[in-house]
């Protein structure tokens, strides 16, 4: 019913692997100087603002750096002889799109050197043989992070399951209590939501201004737009989150420098939303019906992109944006508490 | 150099000693309808709005209606021979208006029939003497609420000695998980930090509509600020909170229904930054050079109020408004840790 298994580290090529972000890298990435990478970015960035298209925020090859700089990280800790970080995922049931994002985060792992744990439980496991499997976990002293794959069986109780995770263990951020210090000034989180993480990390590496510009995050959801607006406001953004209730959303998008969309309604934030120039980061993953495909359906964002890149001075695409960054971040996150372990 | 006191619970009479807050509440309150009240209060507020003056919220006049209902449920407790609540303040060095703060505090717990207790400890205390009266608070079972009077002298780690408020205690809702708890969708904090709690007080019994609204806040403190803009939006508000960095802070106060000022700047809210009817709270209290004043002084708030009430809708004053809402939800408070630990 459960198994571990355990991944050796070997060096990456992630240059190789990386498609480079179209128009905005055009050379070779100097990863020991990323101060250069970032410059050349913002210069990119304002020349295409003015053009009338927008420079591409490429979540993928900027995931491909971060797997990379945890890589090398791990590969310095063991070079010394040291433990590397070490992942437990629990999965429950049999959903074909949580076991993909299971595999997919131990593939990860494995890559950056990550040692992955798993239990895996049938849909029929009880809420506390769940809780027991976190437990166990939350014992092993080789285990840095720990998350539980959601969503969980209908029935469960998903608080009860998350707050059997360590706060020093949860990777994920999803305790109450890294919230409540991300937003509290003068504290700080052990972990922010990966999403929410990869959001302000591709804002930061493509030299975005936050401080002093005003942006809006459009969606409330706990492990998302909440802490990617604490995290917008932390850099000195003046943020207002949009929601079901806001009576005007498309004003308050056109009036922002910075538009998050994590709302989960596909193209929701049309082009006339964007200011010129902005930036615009899409959380969205949706699929919509396209007769044109071979599997009758293509992935679009949260944002109607293609109306959006014209006006946008930076955009994120669907897919290839936010999404690599989530899982790029996790590996961050359980490099972070491996080092506090220490 | 340490002193418990405690005091006897008597019948308040509340009606007399509350003074009736001007043109909102014209007739004799009644307490037991407080529904009527609300309409009668909301149709004063439209019917003044349109005449260009604002209602104004009595807050000295709802934080005595609170108070009286907290005495009331005290009483309801010990008429059937069970212990009242009781709230335990720790006072460090001499200032003179913490002293006062105390004092204030003391009286109120007396008056609502709040068993009070206190250690006052002199400057030269140790922050691990400090945290010693914290704990014997924390291990006493008659001590529903515990609270650190603020600032600690300097050089004390605030942080490290509010850690030792047991959450279950923290009747100023300081703790992180409170406010992580109040961000989190889903989850219910023990504690809203008091001033915050008595904004949305004053917005709900004047029966302001929040939800499908847009509201400011000005200045994001840990425990006004911060709290205010996350009560807001769970209550329905599209929330921008306005801070130092922000570009256009009158802009966004001119378009918000609801604008709570908490930012500790004299008047920095002007008439102009008002949307016509809108509701302002406004938290601050400033003491303003006034020679006409035998004082030399006269107190302010954050919004220039004689401007403000001419635009406004409904309006708190300063004294009077917010300023007594804060004790009184902290009776609230600590009675609702009483009825928990039962």
């Amino acid at each position: 019913m459960a198994h571990s298994s355990q991944f050796h580290h070997h060096q990456l090529q992630l240059h190789a692997r990386a498609r480079a972000p179209p128009r905005v890298h055009g050379g070779g990435v100097q990863l020991q100087r990323p101060c250069l990478l970032h410059r050349r970015n913002a210069t990119r960035i304002r020349a295409s603002s003015s053009s009338g298209a927008a420079s591409i925020i490429g979540g993928k090859f900027t995931a491909g750096q971060i797997r990379q700089e945890v890589a090398l990280a791990v590969s310095a800790l063991t070079s010394k002889g040291l433990r590397p970080p070490g992942l437990a995922v629990v999965l429950v049931g049999e959903r074909k799109d949580s076991a993909t994002y299971v595999r997919n985060k131990k593939l990860a792992c494995e890559e950056a050197g990550i040692v992955s744990f798993g239990t895996d439980l049938p849909d029929t496991a009880t809420q506390q043989q769940v809780i027991d499997a976190v437990k166990a976990f939350a014992d092993d002293p080789n285990v840095d992070g720990i998350l539980v794959q959601l969503p969980l069986p209908d029935g469960m109780d998903e608080r009860a399951v998350l707050s059997a995770v360590p706060i020093e263990k949860d990777v994920d951020g999803f305790d109450p209590l890294n919230l409540g210090m991300l937003a509290t000034r003068g504290t700080e989180p052990l972990f922010v939501p990966c999403t929410a993480a990869g959001c302000l990390e591709l804002l930061q590496r493509y030299d975005v201004p936050i401080r002093g510009k005003v942006a809006a995050v459009v969606g409330r959801s706990n492990i998302v737009g909440t802490p990617t607006a604490m995290l917008l406001q932390n850099a000195g953004a003046t943020v207002t989150v949009v929601h079901s209730q806001t009576p005007d959303a498309k004003a308050v998008c056109a009036n922002a420098d910075i538009v998050v969309a994590a709302c989960g309604v596909p193209e929701m934030v049309r082009g006339d939303w964007i200011k010129p120039g902005a930036a615009v980061i899409d959380v969205g993953i949706n699929a919509k019906d396209d007769p044109t495909k071979k599997r009758g359906y293509r992935l679009v964002g949260d944002v109607a992109f293609d109306e959006a890149k014209e006006v946008a001075g930076a955009i994120t695409p669907v897919p290839g944006g936010v999404g690599p960054m989530t899982i790029a971040m996790l590996l961050k996150n359980t490099l972070d508490a491996r080092m506090r372990s220490s």
